[in-house]
């Protein structure tokens, strides 16, 4: 094992940066942030956790504009829109220590193909998904309303055992961090898992301007949401990924049992950011079709989003 | 036949009622208005229709606020809601002569059969498609954009020759005041042809806020109109209505050829009145999935606009 400190990048702020990061910072590991929009404010104020499962957080952060500033890291963490991974994939390659560990903590499918071409061979690529509610609410502040999970899983690089002292390494930082996390053996089944909470909550938290809240109070909405989780499922069995009987199930009680929270999708169409569109709806759907399986729902959900989305954005 | 002139009411002003009611006065019938809200507007003005076809017209009318006031009617045409039948019901046996016809210029399924039991058994019960884009500009003002054509169909009644006859006079009378308009032996079908256009179009303008022409430009958008325009074809097929395979290629070109036009769904919307879903959406899906045909856009549109329908009230 390596005699530093392990040393961990956190790539894009944002809530899922931001909220990670601080945590990994409080545990004592060595974090650099690497922030655009949001350097001036970190840089002079920290960063800012309102959390209420944790209190309050806030702590002086080793903050960069410039990625060529960074020391050369173990680990580096993408918590931004799956939307901007090409414009990352070189500056992941410049803070990468020799056989450095990507986690795209991001959800959807198809990212960790696309980025791979883009890496050198001795970095190892992992896929994580954060089962967390938790927002940006402002320059470097980040609302924490519950959860927090991150299940990882190995995607590929040069790990002999197929990635899985890797992934149970990743799973001990954020353990060590105070936080639940699972090695997944499967990293394609975790995404398709997750997935099952991503394409219902939220697309119909744009298509209908609802919280999970009110989406799960009205019978038709929820009805909805039931029927778009039996289609992912369905999709996933398909493509080979054998989600459980009671899974969607089980997300509908975790569910009613959030605070009432406004998925990321919908923080993005408020404030005209490009929507995960393809990460989460078309490349799923792709999969899906190419072996002759029709999810009429997430297609038609996926064609009023895609509508929306451009809308939105010609609108800038 | 009759010797006085043929005697109409027009039951439910609005757009519907105020252009065909002005159009058969213009052309010389006996045509009496029985109003709500716009009865003082009307009865001080008249009635305006600002028609991008037949210019600009505007007639003093027989307006009424009080059922009890008008005198018998040949010809009572609905051009209510079919959100208000209910409540109709009791007018149209008030002012209906013997031997009436009761003509319904609504959209959707089954309203016929929701009347006919509060109707006289000497009233005839016809229902009538509305090709038209025509919409309330205010008080006693129509504003006709394009279109025009009335395709009428016989539901119930003392008719022995399953109506025919009836129908033809009911389409004469349009004729007769210029309006183009077609006797269809099979109301049912004429419904779900109908149906073809208003699933998508009215839905979808609710929906994503969009009119005629945005929805038509945006692959995504249009590629959803196709796909449900497809499924109401297959539920009528299913439900024994045989609608021709090019059915809703015809209506696409219509709509293309159409000035741009913001579906009456969308104008009841933005007003908080309540949506006509019932007919449009709940009636057709009931009866195509009790014979196990199941319309998934369909439905997830429907489950949409339920929400939508439900907290826009609640709003009020």
């Amino acid at each position: 094992m390596s005699t530093h400190p392990v040393r961990i990048g956190i790539i894009g702020s944002g809530a899922i940066g931001g909220f990670y990061g601080l945590m990994l910072a409080r545990a004592g590991f060595d974090v650099h942030f690497l922030l655009r929009s949001e350097y001036a404010a970190v840089a002079e104020r920290g960063l800012t956790v309102e959390s209420r499962v944790h209190g309050s957080l806030n702590l002086p952060v080793q903050a960069y504009a410039d990625a060529a500033d960074l020391p050369p890291c173990d680990w580096l963490l993408v918590g931004a829109k799956a939307t901007s991974n090409a414009e990352l994939a070189p500056l992941l390659v410049q803070t990468a220590a020799p056989g450095a560990k990507v986690l795209l903590l991001q959800n959807g499918l198809g990212m960790e193909e696309l980025l791979r071409p883009a890496l050198r061979d001795d970095m190892h690529l992992l896929g994580g998904l954060c089962f967390i509610c938790v927002h940006r609410e402002g320059p470097g502040t980040v609302r924490h309303q519950a959860l927090g999970a991150v299940n990882l899983g190995y995607h590929s690089g040069p790990a002999a055992d197929a990635g899985q002292a890797i992934v149970e390494e990743g799973a001990e930082l954020f353990h060590r961090a105070g936080i639940d996390s699972q090695a997944m053996p499967d990293l394609a089944l975790a995404r398709w898992q997750k997935l099952v909470w991503n394409v219902p909550y939220n697309g119909l938290s744009v298509l209908l301007g609802a919280s999970t809240s009110a989406l799960m109070g009205d019978p038709d909405s929820r009805a909805s949401i039931e029927a778009l989780m039996a289609e992912v499922v369905e999709g996933a069995r398909a493509c080979g990924h054998e989600v459980g009987d009671g899974y969607a199930a089980h997300l509908l009680r975790v569910t009613e049992q959030m605070p009432d929270y406004w998925p990321s999708m919908y923080h993005d169409h408020v404030q005209q950011r490009p929507l995960e569109l393809q990460a989460i709806y078309a490349e799923p759907l792709a999969r899906a079709r190419a072996i002759g399986c029709v999810l009429p729902r997430m297609q038609a959900l996926y064609q009023a989003l895609a509508f929306i989305d451009r809308r939105n954005r010609a609108a800038e």
